[in-house]
């Protein structure tokens, strides 16, 4: 019946981006509290006093994430952050969380009890309510869908779309991290599906591991910009990987991007984990994801303030638009920078 | 992994409101912004000057709908209108939905683009923006989260909590269409699956089969009873039959029911349909549920008000919690009214 009609496009042939685009082409909004609808890291909704902020994600089992070695309770925890993480990329605070979960009969409800103890963890960490949601069965599987909702005061709310010539571009934390974490669990299953009496290598990852299983969303780094009084002038969290999302920024914006690698912060643990596994630690921060950094860009007024900032990188500035995409390596070359992005449509064929 | 834990409670143990009971007890609102977590059909969030309203709902391939007999259109139809009439439900208006699906490669982008046509059909006629989603990929099946957000005066918010002894109880619409019409499509397909040369047999079923397939959610009845400037004390909607819902409202109320079936307005065609199926047309009514009317308290002062609105049925009054959960039967016997509901962890053993 869905197999059977005449013209039949398949999904990989338009990817994730490409879906969505397809899929809201055309989308007009009638409502006047609707300020900024699909497009950005959350919804914008006029509320009167301030800007509502929603957003909304869904985890599906054997695509997002592997139960043989995440934890429920990570799992839960890891949920919610990423959530918030797309609010604070807004510039907001994620205030209400609502949780769906379908289940099937394979779980226990201790299994779940350890799921909510993550939830309920990273609420109480982040201050926000779980105030709702829809717990059913599924036919197999796990799946999860969360929607936070945020707040910003309107004169605050930063877009992907304000980015300027001559702006510094800025990231959190470290990048790569949580990738090598990932592959790293990857190897050591495959390794235990061949042999279960091999006990898994993963000595000395603490730091990668936990990047992956239990990432934290940049609360600290808004709140730290904010009573600097430093106003970004675009932002978005780094879920697809650096160079997806400097490319999101780029096209937003209407402008070209200019990065050095020498400037990109890699842990080292990142570096040596990359290495382990053949990986180059550049890649795995260009093209990872799961870092839930904050990517943003500033005014160059703004440089004494920022270069001092505990946890921020400035790793480039931005550029016309037709200087383009890209890396000026260590070596001095440069190198355009693509979206390889994290295609779920893609990675499961 | 899951299913080694020692202690092990299987699902079905708690059911689904059991286990929504067991999963969210204890929580406790830190935002102040926060009026209403869990425990009714939306979420309740101060923005200043108004409410805004957070209803969620997640829909799994095979447990709540079956491609063989609903379209892509009409799913998406559903899956969004089912998301307003809690809001609705709530006396507020919806404003913007976000959907987020996992799909599996068996279907096309075209079969996307009809679910979004119904998507957006919805949106069109009931005046909400479509702000946001996500769209991934699944392993098998399709998976669709619909969360809407709606606002509404703060001094004319309803929850299930303020029926008054002496109320009277009123239903929009009629009820127990949908689930005969679920019945017939049920009956349909095992007979399509014994003998696909056999042609279905659901002439004249065109308005059970309409409000199971393409159900609508009763904004009227929240304009006309604001029109008519009458606040009902409680309110929910029929989702999981009317017996369920009354019960809701009684244990929220802290109070006790009693309705009559002789007014439960229980429309021809699901009459003739329930016979033909060997159901009793009240016993559809009480507990078939996705009727999606909506089920409200007023004060007696209304009566008059009220008795004489187009599609509204007075079906009962407000008592003492010591009188119980009761119907008057036609018969002049009393009945005590139970939850039957719509319990997928037991639907699906």
């Amino acid at each position: 019946m869905l197999a059977g009609s005449e013209d039949r496009t398949e999904l990989e042939e338009l990817g994730e981006f490409g879906l969505i685009d397809h899929l809201t082409k055309g989308l007009e909004n009638v409502n006047s509290s609707t300020v900024k609808g699909v497009g950005d890291d959350a919804a914008v909704i006029d509320s009167g006093d301030k800007y509502t902020l929603v957003s909304t994600d869904m985890l599906i089992e054997g695509v997002h994430f592997d139960l043989m070695y995440a934890p429920m309770k990570h799992l839960g925890y890891k949920a919610v952050v990423v959530n918030f993480s797309d609010i604070y990329a807004m510039n907001g605070h994620p205030k209400q969380i609502t949780v769906s979960l379908a289940i099937s009969n394979r779980f226990s409800v201790e299994a779940l009890d350890e799921f909510y103890a993550g939830v309920k963890l990273a609420c109480e960490l982040y201050k926000v309510d779980l105030v709702g949601g829809d717990t059913t069965s599924s036919l197999s599987g796990l799946c999860v869908s969360i929607t936070a909702i945020g707040e910003v005061e309107k004169d605050k709310i930063v877009y992907r779309n304000g980015a300027n010539e001559n702006d510094l571009i800025c990231v959190s934390g470290d990048l790569g991290a949580a990738y090598v974490g990932l592959q790293l669990l990857e190897r050591e299953k495959q390794i235990f599906k061949e042999n279960s009496n091999i006990q898994p290598d993963l000595e000395g990852m603490d730091y990668v591991l936990e990047r992956q299983l239990k990432p934290e969303a940049r609360k600290a780094v808004v709140e730290m910009l904010e009573k600097a009084e430093v106003l970004p002038t675009s932002m978005i969290d780094v879920s697809d990987g650096l160079a997806s999302e400097l490319l999101h920024i780029a096209s937003h914006s209407n402008c070209g991007v200019a990065i050095y690698e020498d400037k990109l912060p890699i842990d080292p643990a990142t570096v040596s984990g990359a290495e382990n596994l053949g990986l180059d630690g550049t890649v795995a921060a260009l093209n990872g994801g799961e870092d839930y950094e904050l990517l943003f860009t500033i005014p160059q007024i703004h440089f004494e303030t920022v270069r001092v900032m505990e946890g921020i990188s400035i790793i480039g500035h931005i550029n016309d638009r037709e200087s383009g995409y890209n890396m000026i390596s260590k070596g001095n070359s440069i190198i355009p920078l693509t979206a390889q992005g994290w295609d779920s449509f893609l990675s499961n064929n």
